[in-house]
């Protein structure tokens, strides 16, 4: 132990301060965020207006206190003729902070509008993940001209970042860590560590490798900061560590890391090697990515990012419209061959669609919760069956709930008969419509298949044509059409 | 500096590995687990089975080598009937680990069985925050009964959280941190850490605070290692931090994690004193839960988790049920006034649900967009106007689109002033779809309301009335029902 000083105690505060009385609007202090701090729509206008008055300095002047974030921000908000002067405006301002933060497309545009070295000029300041992220976007000859670019260094830890599959912890890890040998102790960490060059700017644990670089223990750096230095690392570490394969797909990665409430982790190679690590700020990323998507590719938005291109919203959204063409248009040969009973009784054409609409709404509901319980793991071939028995029982009180509802108002406007046809379709849809939001999804997974992307289609289809088809066949049974 | 040997730098390792290639089936593993990382379905079934036999010793034997993540999931996989022996099989096993990561819904149903002094031991062993989160699911009475049995320091820190609001800051964070004065020495730091008693198991930030116990700055765990001991802190703290206001929203705080790529900050109360933290793996959680649940909530699915209990699920999902009943009545109204060109011409009937269908897929697929961009910070009141009119340009494309396709498809079949008829109205009731998608979600924002809950119903209504409205009425109007 060192001889300098030992504080006191009453230097140092411990807290464990009991909450005073807050007032909800305490919150962060900036004139030019919002309360949900994001950037006022009179501070990006007055940007606006100074970059289209060509007062650069000005433009300069406003964006200069701003967190590399909020620059990032302020790219996504002004309209896309504005990107291009106001980077030219803030280049000393364009930190590789600033280009991770920014949104996919805009970055995308914004590289492929700006020449190749000016590209490898951003990407030599940035790490290699985010770096990687920067090039991955260009089409593959723009790579080549970026990568030429480069130094050596920098040029191969992309490469090799680049030669695995996209979305793959390998493609998304940083190459920069610390790992030192197990007989190494805390006060030679500490050293070498105050030594160090080549360290990355900051990490979160150190790896303990053995002489082939495989892990075999890892260490926070809190433990390092409260052991004596002659303790050996072996002593302080844990054995005990999650290990990421560099081929596993980002939303797994993802899951282990909420699951076992990871900071950071070490990637390995196919042999055991540490090749890598990934920390839970890049995670955060794909976390919320993968849980949000579900909304959207169930909606069949696809991406559904507001900054994509109009073109490829067209096609990604179109494509699902037409797809439910399809499937209105087996409701509609359904209802054709009824004519003859709706043309009798034009109730029937009345009624119909809200017999197909909430079997539609209720199947969305079971499918939702099951893509969800998909996603986050919790359903898994343990409790498939008892999950689908779970939500016929839910889809059967509501189905009675509604067709109780409907065939009531039936019965008293139209006919009682045709009152019991509607409530009897409406029950049998809606348990059609749980067990179907239940299995299509959970069939979609079992062929690996996104449950998200097509299960809409399917689920539609069923409770759009058994709705119809229920009512009116139930209807021309009972001879209420006569 | 220390007089201990340096060590060589062939004896460290920072690696800069290249890629070696790797296979996509190097998982984890571990013969309990699936391609997944989820626990397979023979041991579920092997450790049900033990329970049913009554022996315990077999369960603890089976359960013993799991983490505790996974003996949380195993809880959730088994039946209810299953947990509390289960539980009783592996008391010992029980760690607070275990606890925190259980599902809501199952821990509260586990809590409850349990007697307050069962779960005052369970609350002891946990981080304030973990018990927090178990003691808020009890209902007053047991509340303050739990409260009674843990020791004087557990229960002040506890209330103290329960003061705070659900889902802020003050009820989330933690209570235990590391603050120092600026006047520190990076060597006093470490010496104080050896030394210290009464901190954190973990922490990864070391927080500067004033003699008001207001924060200034922040330092890494790195970087203090990385520092020579003579050094202040004020030296090498960084001054500009992200603080998080007791009050905030949970929901704000994962924005903010997000945005900042924070690992843990400083929460302050209202009068700007630190008075806890809160770290990235509890926001992970949250990120998570949040980016998910609006798929659920657009549904109208409720809370959507499959460990909810039936009832619960039953009332949240009916209501929507019944609220699109409303909207569907509307639709039938418009329908029922056009009953008698629906008598006439039985095709009109055969047709609108298409042209309604494809419009609320429309209109989901906007709002699926405009809801995500909302909850991620994306659309502000600086870009609605060019989102809206985005929106607008993508309806018209895809209206044109299927209203061509629907359109010729009907001259064919039916005549060729129907397939004008359909495909005027499809493209009427896509571009409704398209505008009534942003304008929505927008609006229950701008009203403080969240965008999910409600959007579907008013979506749905809109491009139902609509479609039906726009196709029968321009039917009416062209002639074509003579």
């Amino acid at each position: 132990m060192s001889d300098e000083t030992r504080l006191e105690d009453e230097d140092v505060m411990l807290a464990d301060a009991p909450a005073e009385e807050a007032r909800p609007d305490d919150r962060i202090d900036d004139e030019r965020m919002d309360e949900e701090n994001t950037l006022k729509p009179e501070f990006v206008r007055a940007v606006e207006d100074a970059l289209e008055e060509g007062d650069e300095q000005a433009v300069y002047d406003l964006v200069e206190p701003l967190h590399p974030a909020d620059i990032a921000d302020l790219f996504e908000l002004v309209t896309k003729d504005d990107r291009a002067p106001l980077a030219a405006a803030i280049t000393d301002l364009m930190s590789g902070d600033v280009i991770a933060e920014l949104n996919d497309y805009v970055r995308e545009d914004m590289m492929e509008a700006l020449p190749a070295e000016a590209v490898a000029q951003i990407a030599e300041q940035l790490d290699t993940d985010d770096a990687v992220q920067l090039i991955e976007d260009l089409d593959e000859e723009d790579q080549q001209a970026v990568l030429a670019e480069l130094d050596a260094e920098d040029r191969i830890a992309i490469q090799s970042a680049l030669a695995y599959p996209e979305e793959t912890a390998g493609r998304l890890m940083s190459r920069e860590f610390v790992a030192v040998p197990e007989a190494m102790t805390v006060g030679d960490l500490i050293d070498f560590l105050r030594d160090g060059r080549d360290l990355p700017a900051e990490f979160l644990e150190v790896f303990v490798v053995d002489e082939r670089h495989h892990p075999v223990g890892t260490c926070q750096l809190s433990w390092i900061l409260r052991t004596p230095r002659s303790i050996p690392l072996g002593d302080v570490m844990k054995r005990d560590q999650t290990l990421i394969p560099a081929m596993l797909d980002q939303e797994e990665v993802a899951l282990m890391f909420q699951k076992y409430a990871l900071i950071s982790a070490a990637v390995v190679d196919d042999s055991g090697r540490l090749v890598g690590q990934m920390t839970v700020d890049d995670v955060v990323h794909i976390i919320s990515e993968e849980a949000g998507e579900d909304a959207l590719l169930m909606s069949g938005a696809g991406e559904g990012d507001i900054n994509e291109p109009i073109r490829e919203a067209y096609s990604s959204r179109v494509r699902w419209l037409v797809a439910n063409l399809g499937t209105a248009l087996v409701a509609s040969l359904i209802i054709a061959a009824f004519g003859a009973a709706i043309e009798k009784l034009v109730a029937l054409a009345v009624l119909m669609p809200i017999v197909a609409s909430i079997g539609g709404n209720a199947g969305t509901q079971t499918m939702a919760v099951t893509v969800r319980a998909i996603a986050t793991n919790q359903l898994t071939r343990s409790n498939t069956r008892r999950i689908l028995w779970r939500e016929m029982r839910v889809a059967l009180l509501n189905g009675v709930t509604v067709a109780l509802l409907v065939g009531v108002a039936t019965a008293l406007i139209f006919t009682p008969q045709l009152g019991a046809v509607i409530a009897l379709a409406m029950t049998i849809n809606v348990v059609i419509a749980g067990s179907a939001g239940v299995l299509v999804p959970v069939a979609f997974d079992r062929l690996d298949q996104d449950p998200a992307v097509a299960s809409s289609v399917f689920v539609t289809m069923i409770t759009d044509s058994m709705g119809f088809f229920a009512f009116l066949g139930l209807a021309v049974a009972s001879g209420i059409v006569a």
